[in-house]
């Protein structure tokens, strides 16, 4: 127990003290591909509480593209090394946003109490887990009420702020004005349209074109899409009338470039995403002639760089929107994890799911729902 | 001459009331390449000029890269047309710098008079010409002082300020700071050298390969550049330790992704340039997770969005350092185009230095004297 004792301020550390086996908690020891390297461990209940921290029950926590690079260790962020009592190093556990219930209020706790459902505004704090233990301030509480599921609230720290904040921060956009984005069927493209309409602006979207292409179409602009449309479609328009000063891309390569073409006069080309895997590669004219700026949004930057009251506002904000009806949850499936499997076979099951997301064939968000296991 | 009147108030019309064939300019009528488009015209005196504006005799214009684009058509700006009495259609005069002398001030001008030297901050000016008649507001005085040359002079308006102005509008920089910039040896290049040096910062230069490579790096460091390197040998670099929030590209294409991996976090890469004709092209996660802001300058807007003070402001801060030894004269060569040449030769002449340009064989800025014809 030595070595556990003396890293601890550096690490989590998961005391002994408690004997019930009842957390479970997927982790890697090394980077790699997550249907190789994804393990999960049953492990015993959190210690009491220190002071200024909670101890959570995590609900709800989806596998996110960003988590399967933080693994494969692609990705800038990775999270704190943890200790298990029953393994002979150090693990990390992956998963950046999630639902989750406070079970007990450490000392010095004010504002939360056992029950509140609050969500994780930390970046990487480990949610593919049953239990975790966090600082208060880490966490936002969001009300328990019947038009916010736990859907809508477990997927509420990356997408939704994301769209919001791309939509604030960037141009000073009034009531009317366009905004065209890429990649528009996304968590984040189908949160822009929705937020967008709330605030009467117009949205062009853009879609790679599929067989149910008709159908999509439909869905977005049920959402409240001004205009969708293929690339190709995009292509074949020759008039550019609208003044459209934001772009929001998550693509980047060629399709992007022919984007940024109906930009207009000192716009902005904000990026979140490069799903194409190229460049983002824009004519030089752009930047000199019509003064196109871009740049690139980060919600986890966004969250270290902003106050405990911001990231309280902003959320706040978006549960209004939820709770108004103006934001839906998001196309989604619950992958259950029982609590009578082992903890080989619900690491077959989350590594399953991953290979098929790789693969691109889930076009809806996944999340986990882990059991605590039987002791 | 019914024509002539019709237009005069949307371009510049030339009276045939003064008789004396005192001028000559160079013009097309369509665009073109200049080899085959650039022709040259003798033509009178102008009239005294109207109120507020100037008459002016041209002393020496710089043939500039972006000339032969706005004579190509593939530039965003043009020259009003023009009409001369002698030619049956609308033509245009390129030209967007140069020094010239006040030979006649109209009613209502104060501040200006005969024999003073002025540079032109009104963009396509149309300086590729003996004489010019311009609004005293789109004109800057400049001292005639011994360390002020007319080369200079002449040289004033475009790269210098381009220079000047990205280091300092887009990242607050501090004495010490790091700046990395590409096509060092160009002309803003070596004005960004030098106007760095007098402000305390330090310069990392990226110039192309070539045979002469350690006269060039001697020629830079002289000029007070830090480091000057090839693109290889950049590639070779395995350390990035200095934090450098500012990279300024007038090339584009691969060697510029290279340049921007040795920006730190939160920088700014400003293009001015696209030497290399290729996009600018840049990994996304250097949007995302480092927070790079890709953006433009163009000295034209830059004049055009401020104030005749500021204006003014910036080039006397320009004299001084010129003055006072900081910032050298370009290098150069002067062609002379005789007054005894008929108007087909002088064009030849010129058309054969565009064409040399085009080639790439001038490492040389070429300034225009156009002396005026005799009658």
């Amino acid at each position: 127990m030595l070595m556990f004792r003396r890293v601890a301020a550096a690490r989590r550390c998961f005391s002994t003290s408690a004997i019930a086996n009842a957390n479970r908690a997927l982790y890697y020891s090394e980077h790699g591909p997550p249907p190789s390297v994804l393990r999960a461990l049953t492990y015993p209940n959190l210690p009491a509480p220190s002071p200024g921290t909670l101890n959570l029950r995590v609900l709800l926590s989806p596998l996110n593209p960003s988590d399967i690079n933080v693994i494969e260790g692609v990705y800038p962020l990775t999270p704190k090394p943890t200790a298990f009592p029953s393994v002979d190093h150090d693990v990390f556990i992956p998963g950046n946003e999630g639902l989750a219930e406070v079970t007990e209020t450490g000392p010095s706790v004010s504002g939360l109490q056992k029950g509140d459902w609050v969500i994780l505004t930390k970046p990487q704090g480990g949610t593919w887990n049953s239990a975790l233990n966090v600082g208060a301030q880490d966490v936002v509480k969001i009300p328990r009420t019947e038009q916010l599921t736990p859907v809508h609230a477990a997927t509420l720290t990356v997408n939704p702020p994301t769209a919001y904040n791309m939509l604030r921060d960037f141009v000073d956009l009034q009531p009317g004005d366009w905004v065209i984005q890429n990649g528009a069927n996304s968590a984040v493209g189908q949160a822009v349209i929705q937020i967008a309409r709330s605030r009467s602006l117009k949205t062009i979207n853009l879609v790679r074109n599929r067989e149910n292409i008709e159908e999509l179409k439909k869905e977005l602009t049920d959402l409240g899409a001004d205009h969708v449309l293929t690339f190709d479609e995009l292509a074949e328009k020759s008039t550019r009338a609208k003044d459209i000063r934001l772009g929001l891309n998550c693509v980047s390569g060629k399709p992007t470039a022919l984007m940024a073409r109906y930009l207009g006069q000192d716009a902005h080309l904000v990026s979140y995403g490069a799903m194409s895997k190229q460049p983002l590669s824009l004519p030089t004219s752009l930047f000199i002639f019509k003064n196109l700026t871009c740049q690139g949004f980060w919600q986890s930057r966004w969250y270290t760089s902003r106050s405990r009251e911001e990231r309280e506002k902003m959320v706040n904000e978006l549960v209004e929107l939820i709770t108004s009806g103006k934001l839906k949850e998001p196309k989604h499936e619950v992958l259950t994890l029982p609590k009578g499997d082992s903890d080989a076979e619900v690491a077959n099951k989350v590594r399953a799911v991953i290979a098929k997301m790789n693969e691109g064939k889930y076009g809806r968000k996944v999340l986990l729902r882990i059991e605590e296991p039987d002791d």
